[in-house]
């Protein structure tokens, strides 16, 4: 039987290369997006391209109101700015609290649904904004969580969350993405994309991207506004 | 500065105690309920009923769709009925892949806009029907992940993850709100309420809270259909 993985996909870089990763691992691959009032809704229409073109076996978009919690991020708040690329090792204003513990429990319940007993996320502790939940003592400690929360946990099954961009740069996730034929011209990083997905090129976001590929040493694919 | 706590709030007899509860150690309530397609919606009415008449500082509603989890549970998916107390020790249709996750981490970001350091859910492990994120070690491992997930962890402003009824049987609980002035005839905790609030008398839910009153030595308050 073809093992199954629930894969966060956000239409960017890392996650891309995940699915990637995961289907070459011989993972049938089920990818989960979140519509939770982001303002660069255009990751959204991304990933929806992505996994059409990567033949994912499902795609499911979990959407959430979170008025409470988005009001602290400026990804979701739309009175914070979001700035320019900072590089101070401050938790930027970008961090949308507890997020990805948002993602991963909503990945996990749909795992458990499934019976798959892999999750992937693209998180990286190199080339990244400095958000708490992208370190792998976090990763570790949701996995630990997990196998503990879950009927699948409890009968022995245990759960692995995968984070197998985590000890890459940006550059060598993109040249392990170009291997496994990822068409970085599809993915959204930007947090202040347009409409039609072009990029800003100053946040956060945009800086470690073209970093990356500047590093990586191949052309930069992202369409500029 | 008054501190204040994030309560999961359901509208049943735990979480309406843990208010109570959470009051009466000088905490300001902000309480957290969620919309995720439960068939039994009476129990939202019954939790608006409720943060009003225990004049909570804030309520918060969540609403969101989780199409592919809520398949696997009884409690969300109408075409597996909710069955009759069974009391076999075995994890129950009616376990909703995992659901205190998802519900702790909501909550854990809404604390942390917040700049609250104190979450209270209603969990115990006694008279309960063995759902494995029902447990202490669960609790304590989803505190263990939180301080490594936020920012606030990070800066040394510890996350505390209270479960005051674990190790109360249900009629300790009771005897508790009742000290602490819970009007329980507002609280619904039947998996087939009717759209009065009013209880089936059966399900797993009925059963411990019918026992909790007998044993409490109290009259069950609750409206039967």
């Amino acid at each position: 039987m073809t093992k199954k993985a629930v894969v966060l996909a956000s239409g960017g870089l890392d996650s891309t290369t995940c699915i990637a990763l995961a289907k070459s691992q011989g993972f049938e691959v089920y990818a989960m997006s979140f519509d939770y009032g982001q303002q660069h809704n255009a990751e959204l229409d991304a990933v929806k391209r992505i996994v059409k073109k990567m033949a994912v076996k499902q795609h499911e978009i979990i959407k959430f109101s979170m008025d409470g919690i988005a009001q602290g991020s400026a990804l979701t708040n739309s009175e914070i700015e979001v700035p320019d690329y900072q590089g101070d090792g401050e938790i930027p204003v970008t961090y949308v609290p507890a997020r990805n513990t948002i993602f991963l429990s909503m990945a996990l319940g749909w795992a458990e649904v499934l019976g798959a007993q892999d999750i992937f996320i693209g998180v990286s502790e190199v080339d990244y904004s400095g958000y708490p939940d992208c370190r792998p003592e976090y990763i570790e400690a949701f996995a630990n969580m997990a196998n503990l929360a879950t009927k699948a946990g409890v009968e022995g099954n245990k759960l692995n969350i995968h984070a197998p961009l985590s000890h890459l740069s940006k550059a060598e996730t993109i040249q392990l993405g170009l291997k496994l034929g990822v068409d970085y011209r599809l993915t959204v990083s930007c947090y202040r994309a347009d409409h039609e997905g072009r990029a800003c090129g100053q946040c956060d976001s945009c800086a470690y991207r073209k970093k990356g590929f500047i590093e990586a040493g191949v052309e930069d694919p992202t369409p500029y506004y």
